[in-house]
């Protein structure tokens, strides 16, 4: 057991928004703070874990959600707890089976709101194919919570015999993307900021699992796979890149943003390539079955599509990840440093 | 799909505090909007839920801590959430193995006291012999949560043949108590009005696992276990009572109660009966195999003792539980009604 608090306390008295924000701060934390006390390894970071029980392989996760607001277009609290533990668990490899939920209720919150949120949660988890298992409910005073809060955890069943795992990545690998970026961010900024385009912006909040299904049960040798939530597809890429080893490149061109998420993104100055997706994942695949599984996913999302590849072996844990932008000049794409979109799942 | 709120809008426009207090409103919630958003059916409101994987049975169940303070004599929430979440896969009868482990922290927290949390975590983790498997960081406002919340999940195995379920419970059980009431809610309270006694009040904050552990080794038949957590005893055994469709007669004089905590309720007004625990738990077992249940526990608490019958079956939903007070006058002991003490977990 450590002594003394491994944070630097002079830079950090204090935990900071952007710990939350699944980036650098986050990983320090990880690092710093909860796997030492936890006795973990670093494995533990994937999405979700694996474990055996009496010969069959188990995946578990657990995610909180803290989103604010509570309802958006697309979407809402409820629904976006199942797909975000859901689309975890996918991440593995695994089929959904059963999760848990946990309410974390402010005192004085319309019963109406939250009969509306357990409503869209259980049809979510309907559409999903998850069976809601157990639950736990608090409430806490006044001014304490945020009308609510939820975790979900969930357990996953591998049915087949693939490793899925960073680890797993090899140079010459093909980087797929399941569809357009920046949905679900860009939703939840023009709600807060009251931003009114031509159509209304909706998040890409959705399960994946069955997308991932159809790429095992077609025989796909996947490698790695990574759902875009915090910090984007520039975060998941690096940090894939770091567990991996590797060097990545990935063409701007080629990255789908509709246009309406593009002109958001430049009139709040984000970058989408750092905005929240929660219905967006990366499939890390051989080069020979590139083709195949682009075509798979696009029958779920037309704009799927191939946005790079593992060009390299590396031991740094910076400038793994290049970018060839849209005028042809390559810039290192970093890990997202502080807090973009606080509170966005 | 319900399309309107099935919750008396005009008595409880909004949630209360007491809704999550684990008596009567608590169980208004759940019967009125998450089991039927859920789709779930009563038996979800047991301590933790059994599925089967691949021919083994294992056991699943989630609990959040909002206690308040995060640090009291005898714990801190960071032991609290494992021995919660441990104690209630024992009471399922399950081995506890895995956890996973869900930060929401309030902006502004020092960070030297999310690592002592964290610290104190690990630790009981490691005393309970139970994984941290996965775990998940999500940062709010500043005033918009209250320090530290943590959610556990928690995956058991079921190791033997017994069914441990209320509806097990048949006419003639024993009612075994693992050890003194009131401690937890006590020592809480005591910290919250700057109360001081000679000697300090101690949470009983433990995990009970092997206390189960010993019991199904002996070959005890077990026929239901329940932990005396919100509510306290007097709400659990109402609980099982409606659950299991019997009456129950307890002794007042055969429920040890330490005399600081006594003094500290009578000082407070509250009746140790309602009052959380969180190491202690009732094990319901037929009459023959009682005093052998009773000689295993007191070999881990003293204290472990009879306190009254299963006496015959009923249909009603209320006046289920009877108690001979100590001045022998038989009173009805109902379930805790409004909120006794907010945030004991």
């Amino acid at each position: 057991m450590n002594l003394v608090c491994p944070v630097p306390l002079d830079r950090y008295p204090q935990v900071l928004l952007a710990h939350g924000g699944g980036g650098k701060l986050s990983q320090q934390l990880l690092k710093q703070i909860f796997l030492p006390a936890f006795g973990a390894s670093e494995t533990g970071s994937h999405d979700a874990a694996v474990f055996t029980a009496n010969q069959s392989s188990l995946a578990f996760t657990t995610d909180s959600y803290v989103i604010n607001p509570l309802f958006f277009p697309g979407g809402d609290i409820g629904s976006l707890a199942v797909h975000g533990t859901v689309n975890d668990l996918a991440m593995a490899g695994a089929t959904p089976r059963y999760i848990s939920v946990g309410f974390i209720l402010e005192e004085g919150l319309p019963m109406e709101t939250l009969w509306r949120v357990a409503q869209s949660l259980g049809q979510a988890a309907q559409n999903c194919g998850v069976e809601i298992l157990t639950g736990d409910t608090k409430v806490v005073d006044r001014g304490k919570g945020d009308g609510i809060f939820i975790n979900t955890s969930g357990i996953g069943s591998l049915d087949h015999q693939q490793t899925i795992h960073p680890n797993q990545v090899q140079v010459g690998d093909r980087l797929i993307l399941s569809g357009d970026l920046g949905r679900h961010g860009m939703a939840i900024m023009a709600v807060r900021q009251g931003l009114e385009f031509e159509t209304t912006i909706e998040s890409d909040s959705a399960p994946v699992h069955r997308e991932v299904q159809a790429l095992l049960s077609a025989g796909i040798p996947i490698h790695c796979l990574r759902d875009l939530t915090r910090g984007g597809l520039a975060s998941a890429v690096n940090e894939i890149a770091q567990t991996s080893g590797v060097t990545m490149a990935l063409r701007e061109t080629l990255i789908p943003v509709e246009a309406e998420v593009q002109a958001a993104c430049e009139l709040l100055g984000f970058d989408p390539l750092y905005v929240a997706n929660e219905g967006r994942f990366l499939a890390i695949v051989p080069p020979e079955a590139e083709q195949k599984t682009v075509e798979i996913l696009q029958t779920f999302h037309p704009q799927a599509t191939a946005i790079g590849t593992v060009t390299g072996k590396s031991a740094q844990t910076l400038g793994l990840v290049s970018l060839e932008s849209s005028i042809g000049a390559p810039r290192l794409l970093d890990m997202i440093s502080g807090e973009q979109l606080p509170r966005i799942c």
